[in-house]
């Protein structure tokens, strides 16, 4: 059942399971501090295709391919495909996931997607419109550079507030429960291998802040205010406080945008410093990977969620966990017309439930 | 209540509510057929502002701002506003919305999204995820040539089956029902004004179908696959004809997709063609309008939607419609690339339910 907590916070008293989980990474990724816990790395950027943006396509398709051998589960027995990147027109979605025959929702929350994917396919599976739903979302370092900043051959110097686009996607198979598990019912007939420990109980959906950035070189500043406002919202919806999780992760924020969250939320006497971490400052190593000041990009905190921060919960090393994917809700075009960069941040609260 | 009809059709039995709609278009709409029907329309296409994506932002925030001031609903107590539209990171409408502080679920599927953003409103309506939810879409002939095609200054010849961008949006506010009218809970205090009798009884989500199409002017044929994949799993979840409904429109196929769509689902034995529209078609009058093809863009099934077919409804004109937005899932970028323009659609079931 759905119940509403607060203003924006909805609660899943069932709470959707995840069956499984995946993460598949580039070269890039597969050097620096999580190298261990994704599914598969690739050193090739276009994975023997002809294209990043293929090859961006075909992360998407890996991840999914893995998630549902994981699961035991078959693509037709996936209701639906919740899913989006950051490439004009969610392009690497659409041909990524083209060839399952999964009735597809197409997404956009910039770099928010993953948690915005989650969200939408809970309330999905919660209140059975589903059974079971994938969330998908994927990111390409050179696809990403090639149309939001300048020609990789260029050579362009980065600036120090500058991120990383991640090179990677991550894809999580979220089912409906009840009775304290999966829901399987008889047209299912293949789920025979899944996890089903970790559930979603609450998400609390972002809204649009524009604090008046115009750099398209500091995002982690135009996403840092979504950011707050949303941990602000759920942590007053729910009257709890940060020590009440294992973990707060945000989505990529990186070293800029994480400074700035911290004295955004020290206003409203918030402190979240003790148990927070950063998907975009826990990918790479910021000394070694020269990334300037983080990772970003919706495969960011995709494939670290369906990497490390899954699996540990699964080692049930995090029980309690709130992830908060940002995003800067911004084109090329706008930019250069002198429009400001707009933020969101989608939160989504994981538990153990065994 | 939720319930699932054969294998991806949903059935709501409560029946979400349109409580209000609204459509705001361009110039060359307001010289078109359905002119009477709109709720305002604007001759200059940067709408007194600095650019066309500007303008676009415009139209979406003024048709959200009709919508809720004819159904008395004030933008707080709107819970979700799903949106989407076709520039680059759906820009028109993070732009458009940013304003109203309404939590933000970013849409993309082409020019499918007006359904889509209808289809997941609903879901959460009814299933008390929320109470109201906006569905809005937009396009914009001169930002969607900018963007796809040649610069307007260029003078580019269209070729016979390109269609013509609609420069429009369309708001519908959905309400969840309990006890065959709107639910109105003690915290939504402004809602005074608001029409319920028009509902949404279905939905059925697309697929990404791709026939291999390269043309991108010619969207119609990419996206008649689509349509008549959807109608066809549509009619034979629910067991029901193409004469059980006073209505079928498809949202932008255009004259070469509409012969298509017609052709494709001859094949399985089933002629829509007595009680057929296409939104690309009715919007401009393709004699005297010099548009090829006909109408296309999110905002082309938006704005008629919003407009002529409402209000038909609530006239009771007509009292049982399927909307079946269709979308291209392309980019200029993998056009270039040589990839193939998947479609996709997805369908509403509209009905008069006093």
């Amino acid at each position: 059942m759905i119940k509403r907590i607060g203003k924006h916070t909805i609660e899943f008293t069932e709470k959707p399971r995840i069956i499984s989980a995946a993460a598949v990474v580039g070269k890039k990724e597969s050097e620096g501090p999580l190298a261990q816990w994704f599914d598969k790395t690739v050193t090739d950027t276009t994975m023997g295709g002809e294209t990043w943006e293929k090859a961006e396509a075909m992360f998407q398709k890996e991840a999914l391919t893995f998630a549902a051998e994981k699961s035991g589960v078959k693509s037709e027995d996936i209701d639906y495909a919740f899913a989006g990147d950051l490439l004009n027109q969610c392009v690497s979605s659409s041909c990524g996931l083209r060839d399952f025959g999964i009735p597809f929702l197409g997404q956009y929350g910039a770099c928010s997607t993953m948690a915005q994917t989650i969200a939408c396919a809970s309330v999905f599976v919660e209140s059975g419109a589903a059974d079971i739903c994938a969330a998908v979302t994927s990111s390409h370092f050179c696809s990403a550079e090639r149309q939001f900043r300048l020609p990789l051959q260029y050579g362009g110097q980065r600036t120090p507030t500058a991120q990383w686009t991640v090179t990677g996607s991550g894809c999580m198979l979220i089912a409906g429960a009840e009775n304290g598990t999966v829901r399987t019912p008889d047209r299912i007939q293949n789920i025979t291998n899944y996890t089903d420990q970790t559930a979603v109980e609450h998400i609390c959906t972002g809204k649009i802040i524009d604090l008046g950035i115009k750099d398209a070189n500091n995002m982690g500043a135009a996403m840092a205010g979504a950011a707050a406002d949303t941990i602000y919202r759920f942590l007053t919806d729910t009257n709890t406080t940060a020590s009440d999780y294992d973990l707060i992760v945000t989505g990529d924020l990186g070293l800029v945008g994480t400074e700035l969250l911290y004295e955004l939320l020290n206003k409203e006497k918030i402190n979240i410093k003790d148990n927070h971490k950063d998907c975009g400052l826990m990918i790479f190593d910021l000394d070694e990977q020269d990334v300037h000041a983080g990772g970003s990009g919706c495969g960011c905190s995709a494939s670290v969620l369906c990497s490390y921060l899954y699996k540990n919960m699964l080692a049930r090393r995090f029980n309690n966990i709130l992830f908060i994917a940002t995003g800067a809700l911004m084109s090329p075009t706008i930019v250069q017309q002198g429009e400001s960069i707009s933020g969101i941040a989608h939160l989504v609260h994981f538990v153990n439930t065994k």
